[in-house]
């Protein structure tokens, strides 16, 4: 198992499905900043389930504790230990588990890896463990906020085949995103979804989606060329959420459709210093961020647990069929948004660190 | 700067396109492996430029020197170092570099980041940077075939808006890419894509294009969730070649279109043990390789460098029009298979390496 | 901060003097072995203050909690997080901690390094802090001790000028050492140490010591040359522990003033294969381990709180006389021999991993 | 093999002792720095044998050759690749090593684990792979020097019992040091310690030494509790150095014997800021540096290779005799403080970066 993240503002996350707590230590976060409870709840509130019908009824709180690392409201720079106590976990609903293996899920990955595993609801491979991820993400996003004045949106932006229109990512807000349910800042295209979703759930079955994200003045000069470079970490941070099934940054595969004259963004230059008249290369340039928004998305398979019945084996090798009776979410991708705003955040608040480890030695920059 | 990638299995690269020399650092290479140049050239040329017409024409033997690490014919485990000496340079070509920011090119991130840089051919952020990956990669390449019999394919299935038709990815084989310029296996569509690169060419613009992998055999049981995932080592690997824009596993984006009922891989169980009567994943439950092949795809953009008049500024921000006259690829996907394949290799060497560590140590596996 | 130790075995400290809560994760355990609250307490028993009326008489019952990453009573693989409650805090006896900066403690550093500090009872660079290393270096030795029978034990060797005589480091057991309050397995040398001790709190002063420690069949082959040698890695897991001073190796510094012919063990070779006539090398070459015992000491500073009145400054710079009047220990080194253990353990358990990694794959050694 | 040291400012060496040549990599030096082959050459002219009669008579140039990452003499922060080709190889003078394992060598270690090595004059276990780690501490000395006005200097203290006098740390210049073939400022001193050398080497024997080291003016705040401390990085990098055996900071092993009100150093105020009245604690507290110089020693052990006869057995276990007759220093301190300089450089240059990633985000430093 590899469960750290990052290299100066580093992670450590922990806890399973249905242990009795998760958690994770924010290690290297600069101190002075002002720090609560509050600041973290708002982004777990944004990723827990029973939030509505479209998703799981699994009821958590998720309600986090600072353990540690923050002093009289303040950051002391010592590793800051986040707790959230499970509460919910009716793991009787998974027994089945033990013994069959499910389709599209990590049961029998796990058993030819590790020979033994914690086998309700997932274990460590449940996407409950991404509530470690947010709490974290949310003290990144604002040490980025409060130092650089950067801002990182995701949203829903498919779902099955129905696609959001044309944003313009810079105009997209907050509130457009929370205005429904399914997270896409296009209301039409949202109820579109919300249907999507539904016809899923009724048919015992699940959905894909894609979830776009946008970073908003991103400190300039981050990304650690040669293989550090921030679309490296971005995917990898992206690829490391359940589920994920590909990333783009800037046009991302569209790029390959494209010719040099039409994808290379002009470069401009005024008062205000150099700039971009388009920005199809989604904010960096050899892996080095120029100041332009970094945009990307990162697609979601369908959840894997669904009602229909399913041919499988069990941990034996016989024959089985399953039809799963634990609560599940139909479309992972609307859950999402708050997990791929967590870890944009926890790559760029440790570009930055490291960035500024080098800058300004020599004063040439 | 980080030029260092891998935990166990780590390399360091390192080297200017117009210096004196570039190699890598290769540390981690278990003891006793046969290996000498030879090994190492083979991929190097298939990376290297002046191939066909439709490649660049700076003409670079790229003969590799093994300096350290192999003694009598075999590996001694300890650091190898290889080292290629630049030949065919032309510097001058390049003038222009010094003052004008290339659209599309890293120079003006160079210069927000680190305030000074090489300008001749783009120095570190030169795609001839790769000669010192794809050394690596045909060690670790050959480490996954001897201990495990692994094997690693990469071919160009897009170039601009031709594709090629679906292929089963076990049935690929390296005759089959090697057999035409562009190195797609499917022969109609090559053609068709040679005659885009050339129509690019000619047009003084380049054109984008996707590049398909294919990993049969690989270890079961090797990946480490939660970050380190199998996907997620993939799509830094791939993230980090220049000009990729775009990561894909399994059914990627289109898994988003699919229901959970269609994407989900049914688990068989015979004789030889479990397998999947599908491969939508791609190779990998919960990031961890469950011995299907790993199948993605990685796209990249078109070359920047351009014939074209390009309106731009310089670093001291007055327009100016540039109109590139150096030695470029028009389409950089057709030299990509190469790379793509030696981050293939690498991640795979060290995610192995990786998980022998704790393999087998209360027999549980 | 930096509170991430190992690469492989790896954990995560956190936790002030006088916070709610301190903690550890530890990452990288192999499934299967069981572990159970009962495993951990035992060494923490040893560290805990208010052992003995040479300790602290601060009262800490130290009972830790396995938050996850066991199931049924076995390691799961998956992190595996311990939690210690803080009970007998009294924070307001380190009232003059905020204004005043305490001699030999690193108070005016954190304010010069952060600039804000949690000034109760040193915060974090309290020796509180080590309750989460000795409890992860309980579950590092029981993995080493189940897998490769290795057993290791530390001691108290000298308090001020008072040294315990010879001893045949094999020949140490738990309970010589747990006999004394002093942990001197020379139970004369432990009456005079324990008088040393009194003498030094009855001045109101406190007196420095030298822990040895001895790791009895450590696995053959382990340790990372060139940088990360077995020595290499005790010597900086020693030196982070709070108010060590020094490390040695085998003969340590006696070596500078021996011969070659003394010096070198000589090699012999037996049914049982190789060994040593002797061990002044202290159990490694090259940073390797043979198989020998692996025997080291560490010097330990007097403890810096003392009752005597001391002159300082204030924050503000102003000269101010300082008594402490906190809970102290006129003896560190007495509870470090369970720190000294778990330090050992944790850096062997880690190189142990590491090795395995690599052994065996083209079937050398 | 580990063979990269650092966080930031990194290095990775390579090279056997018998091989075509060695080198290494430096990665994360800041741009804009001067850097030409002479910086580098100094260096390790003081670390190349052949130097005196005291030395080993193996003639080795140890020519450097920068291959990257400096343009126009300046460092553009890309990895800086340095070679030096081993030219004085004389291999058949180690035919021996090849059956017979030599007492207090690491050829039965490398076998135990590798299984498989470069027996020619030790491979990488030879001293000789010390010169990468000098030719890259020459450019973290210079970046310290440029950037910070730190200094740093070690020399010999002690050769098998003759001891230097007193000194003051910061009253030991470059020229006392190279003013002798010992390196000892003590003038005294190093005629006596000569004579001891020159007996050893008469005796066909070899005997022990210990270098001190002293660093000026060290940038205050650096030091990542409460692992990567200060003395925890230095005893690492030390104990990482072929033969070192011990390592102590400020009073090391001596403060085992004082008392606290004797070991405490006052702190004191006045225009310039904070300062201690003595510095018995050697420059850091709770592992973070002060801006007191950083001083402490290194233990080595009498060089292995010896010309007296000494029992040993060969590769098969049989009983042998073995009389050394490959060059060799009979002792190898008056080598090593250029290579411990080297590693206290390179510790420090990346504490400070890793520093500077934090400071000052929240303005309170």
């Amino acid at each position: 198992m590899s469960s750290t993240f990052g290299t100066i503002f580093r992670i450590s996350t922990w806890g399973e499905s249905h242990g009795p707590a998760l958690g994770v230590v924010v290690d290297g976060c600069p101190s002075g900043m002002e720090l609560s409870e509050a600041d973290i709840q708002a982004d777990l509130d944004r990723r827990r389930p029973g939030q509505s019908a479209l998703t799981t009824p699994r009821n958590e709180a998720d309600r986090v504790e600072i353990l540690s690392g923050v002093f009289e409201g303040k950051t002391t720079v010592t590793p800051i230990s986040l707790l959230i106590r499970n509460a919910d976990q009716r793991s009787n609903d998974y027994s089945e588990m033990e013994s069959l293996y499910r389709p599209g899920h990590a049961d029998l990955a796990y058993d030819l890896k590790y020979g033994f595993r914690d086998h309700r609801g997932g274990g460590r491979s449940s996407a409950r463990e991404t509530a470690g991820r947010v709490a974290a993400g949310a003290i990144a996003r604002k040490l980025l906020e409060r130092a650089c004045g950067a801002r990182i949106l995701a949203w829903v932006s498919q779902v099955g085949s129905e696609r959001a229109g044309a944003l313009d990512p810079l105009a997209v807000t907050r509130e457009a995103i929370e205005a429904n349910a399914v997270r896409c800042p296009d209301a039409g295209a949202a109820a579109r979804m919300a249907a999507a979703v539904e016809a899923a759930r009724k048919a015992r079955d699940s959905v894909g989606g894609v979830v776009d994200f946008a970073i908003a003045n991103p400190p300039a000069g981050i990304g650690e060329p040669v293989f550090d470079r921030v679309e490296a970490e971005l995917a990898k941070a992206m690829l490391s959420i359940p589920a994920s099934k590909g990333f783009e940054i800037g046009e991302g595969f569209r790029a390959a459709e494209m010719r040099g004259s039409e994808h290379n963004d002009p470069i401009l230059h005024d008062a205000s210093g150099f700039s971009f008249a388009s920005n199809h290369a989604g904010g960096t340039y050899g892996g080095i961020a120029v100041g332009s928004p970094i945009v990307g998305r990162v697609a979601f398979k369908p959840t894997a647990t669904i009602g229909l019945e399913q041919k499988t084996v069990s941990r034996s090798g016989e024959p089985a069929v399953l039809a799963a009776r634990g609560r599940h979410d139909p479309c992972v991708a609307l859950r999402a948004p708050a997990v791929v705003e967590a870890m944009a955040a926890l790559v760029l608040a440790d570009l930055w660190l490291r960035d500024r480890a080098r800058k300004g030695v020599f004063g040439l920059e």
